[in-house]
C-alpha cells in the first residue's frame, strides 16, 4: 500500500463542481489501494478577495491578523471538500494546521516550516484512507497562526511528504507538466516527461510560474519525488527527481524567459573597493531584491555598472541609486523597463561545449542585440529587448531540438 | 480597572464600515480604563452563505465538516476587528477557539462548552487591553474543531464572562434593548430596563430573539450581569439581573407571541395508561420538540389531547401520529397550522392574584377564542387564531398597562 500526497491548486479547487471532480479523483487513488493525504489551496480569487477585504480596513493590516484573515481560505477548501468525499460513501477528515500540527517559524505571511508532528495525520489516514489538510498555513510555538506565502501549499504538501516518507508528491495544477518553452508562444512546446530537481529550480526561479521555488528545495533536499500535473486530464505530466546519468544527455532542457524585470545602468562608475557595496547596500536595505549584476572590466579607473530588478521595485531603485550616485561622482544613471531575460536550462550543459556560443550565434542571426549575459553552472541568461522575447524564445526553442516531432506536421 | 466582555452580533458586524465603528466604540470603552473582551459573530449573511456553499457540495453534509466551515465565518471577524481597532492605534489580539482554550463536547453543530482555560485571554488582555475572540466555535478533546449552534455567540460572551469573572457581559445587538411587546406591532411597546433572568428566559423562549435561550441560562447560573443594547446608539439597554424585591412590584412585564407553532389534535383518545408515551414516543424519537401539551379530563373512558410543534415539523408529525393512531383505534387526527401563541410574563404573577383572569378577560372583550392555555409561575400562554394575534398582543399590553406614556401623545 502507497502513501501518496495529492496537492490540488486554487484552479483545481475553484469551483463546487471542480472541488467534486477532485474528491472523485482522490477516491479512485484509495481505491487503487493507497492512502492519499491531500492538501489544499484555496479556491481560485479566495486569497485574493480576502486581501481586498482586509485592505478595506486598512492599507498596512497587522501581519498577525492577515494570517488569521488567509488562513481560512484553505480552511473552506478542506471542509468543502471532505463533505463532498464522505457525501460519496468515502471516510475523510479534514486537518487545519494547528491540527496537522505544522509548526513553523514565527514570521507572519512567510512562515518557514521547522517541524512535524505527523501523529494525528497518520492515525486519521489509517483510520480513513484520504485526509485533507489545509495547505499554506501552519502555527508558531505560541499556537499563533502564520502563513507560508504564495506557493506556500506546494511547500506544505512536500514538507508532509518528506516528513511522512511519502511514495509520491503529485502536484495537480491547470497545466499539464512543465514544458520546454511556454506553450503560448511556441505551438511546438513539448511537455518534458523527467527533469532534475536542479533544473526545476532554475525553471521555478526564472518565471515558470508551475512549482513553488521553496517547495523544490525542500524536495530536492528530502529527495520527495514529484510529480507535476494537470487536474484536468488524466495525462502523465512531468516528474522531478535526481539528477541521473541519462539527463546529462539533453543539452538543452527548456528555454524560459522573464518580461517582469527592468535594467539601472550606472555610466563611468570610479573603479575604487567598496564602491559596489555603497550602490547596492541603500537598495538591499529596501529589501529590493537584485537579479543580475554585470560590472566591467575597469577602463582607465572607470568601469559601468548594470544590475536587474523587479519592475515593480524599479521607481524606488532609480531614487535610491541616484542618491549614491552623487556621493561617488557618478552623473549617468539610466534605466530601462523594456527588456526581458531570455534564458536555456539543462543539466547537459556540463558536459557539452558550445552551448553558450550556439545560443548567442541563434540570437544573432535573427539580428536581436544582447545587453546582459549572466551564467550558471546549468543556465545561461541573456537580457534582450522586450519586443524580441517571442522570436528569441522560438529561435532558441528551434536551435536546440526541444520542439514537438508531432506538432510540427 | 473593570473587565468588560463586549459582544456584537452579526449586523453589529455587518460591513467593514460597522466593524470600524465597533472598533472605535471598544477602543472609548478601553479608554476609560476597562480590559474589553469583545466577542464576535460572523458577519451578517456570511453564516447563511457558507451554508448554501455546503449545501451545493451534499444536501446532508458531514456534520465535523461543516463546523470547520461555519467556524471560518468567525474566523474573519475577528481577524478583520483586530485590523481595523491595530490600525487606529491600539493594541489587539484576535483568538479563535482552540487558541481561547473554550473546550467543549463533541457533538458537532449543538457543542455545549465544559471549560474554559483562560491563561492565554488573561495574558492577552494584560498585553493588549482588548482582544477580540471569536464567538459560536471551540474545541473537543481531541482538537476537532465545533460550533454551539444558531446564537452561540451569546453563549461564548457569557460563559467567557463567567470564567473571567468579568464585571459585565454587554450583548449589542441591533435593538434598544428587550421590550415590553414587539415594537413592529405595538408602537407603545417600551423598553425594559431590568428584567430577571426567569423573566428573560421565557421573553426568549417564546420567540422574542434578543438573547440565546442557552446564554441566559449560563448567566443566571452563574449570575452574570449581562448589559442587553443596541451598537447603533449610546443610549443604555435592558439590564439582565437576578431578581429583585421590587420586580415583584409589577404584574406583567410584557408581552410575546409566536406564529411559529401548529396544533396537533387527537380526538376521543382512549384513556389508558401508556397512552401517552405511545403517542409522543415516536414523536420524541423523530427529534421533534413539543412544546404545549393539553389532555381533558376523561369523559366515558375518552379524553382529547392535543399538543403544539414547530410549523416545519408539521407534517412529519401529522404522519407520525396518524401511524400511532391506527394501533390505538383513534380514529381523528386533525392539524391546524394557522394559530398564534400568545403569552404574558413577570415575577410579579407570584403576588398578584387575578392575572389570569384578566388575561382571558381581556381577550374575551376581543372576540377571541382561546384553544389551549398553559401556565407555568411567571407564565401564561393561550393559544389563538392566528388572525388574532396583533389584536391580542396591543389588548394585552393596554390592559397590563405596559405602554409608554410618551408614545400615547
Amino acid at each position: 500500500m502507497a502513501l501518496i500526497v495529492q496537492k490540488y491548486g486554487g484552479t483545481s479547487v475553484g469551483s463546487i463542481e471542480r472541488i467534486k471532480k477532485v474528491a472523485e479523483r482522490v477516491i479512485e487513488s484509495s481505491n487503487r489501494g493507497n492512502k492519499v493525504l491531500v492538501v489544499l489551496s484555496a479556491m481560485a480569487g479566495q486569497t485574493d478577495a480576502l486581501i481586498e477585504q482586509s485592505k478595506e480596513i486598512t492599507e498596512s493590516p497587522d501581519p498577525r491578523e492577515l494570517d488569521v484573515l488567509m488562513a481560512t481560505g484553505e480552511q473552506v477548501s478542506v471542509s468543502l471538500f471532505s463533505m463532498a468525499v464522505k457525501s460519496m460513501g468515502h471516510d475523510c477528515c479534514s486537518l487545519l494546521g494547528f491540527q496537522a500540527a505544522i509548526h513553523t517559524d514565527h514570521i507572519y505571511g512567510k512562515a518557514r516550516i521547522r517541524t512535524i508532528d505527523s501523529k494525528r495525520i497518520l492515525r486519521e489516514l489509517d483510520k480513513n484512507g484520504v485526509v485533507a489538510v489545509a495547505g499554506f498555513q501552519g502555527i508558531d510555538e505560541k499556537r499563533n497562526i502564520t502563513t507560508l506565502g504564495r506557493g506556500g501549499s506546494d511547500t506544505t504538501a512536500v514538507a508532509l511528504a518528506a516528513a511522512l516518507k511519502a511514495d509520491m508528491c503529485e502536484i495537480y495544477t491547470d497545466v499539464e507538466g512543465v514544458f520546454s518553452t511556454d506553450p503560448n508562444i511556441c505551438s511546438r512546446a513539448k511537455k518534458i516527461d523527467r527533469i532534475s530537481y536542479d533544473e526545476m529550480l532554475e525553471f521555478a526561479s526564472l518565471g515558470a510560474k508551475v512549482l513553488d521555488i521553496r517547495s523544490v528545495e525542500f524536495a530536492k533536499k528530502f529527495n520527495v519525488p514529484l510529480h507535476v500535473r494537470s487536474s484536468f486530464t488524466e495525462n502523465e505530466g512531468t516528474m522531478v527527481v535526481s539528477e541521473t546519468k541519462e539527463m546529462e544527455k539533453v543539452m538543452v532542457s527548456g528555454v524560459v524567459f522573464d518580461k517582469n524585470e527592468a535594467r539601472v545602468t550606472m555610466a563611468h562608475v570610479p573603479d575604487r573597493p567598496g564602491i559596489a557595496f555603497k550602490i547596492f547596500e541603500p537598495v538591499f536595505r529596501a529589501g529590493i531584491v537584485v537579479d543580475m549584476i554585470v560590472q566591467n572590466t575597469s577602463v582607465e579607473g572607470f568601469t559601468d555598472l548594470t544590475f536587474t530588478v523587479p519592475i515593480a521595485d524599479f521607481q524606488r531603485t532609480i531614487a535610491l541609486v541616484q542618491g549614491v550616485a552623487k556621493d561617488i561622482g557618478v552623473d549617468t544613471v539610466v534605466g530601462d523597463e523594456e527588456i526581458a531575460k531570455v534564458s536555456i536550462i539543462g543539466v547537459g550543459m556540463r558536459n557539452h561545449a558550445g552551448i553558450a556560443s550556439k545560443m548567442f550565434e541563434t540570437l544573432s542571426k535573427e539580428n536581436i542585440n544582447i545587453s546582459m549575459i549572466s551564467t550558471s553552472e546549468i543556465k545561461i541568461s541573456c537580457v534582450i529587448e522586450e519586443k524580441y522575447t517571442e522570436l528569441a524564445v522560438r529561435a532558441l526553442h528551434e536551435a536546440f531540438g526541444l520542439g514537438d516531432e508531432k506538432a510540427e506536421a
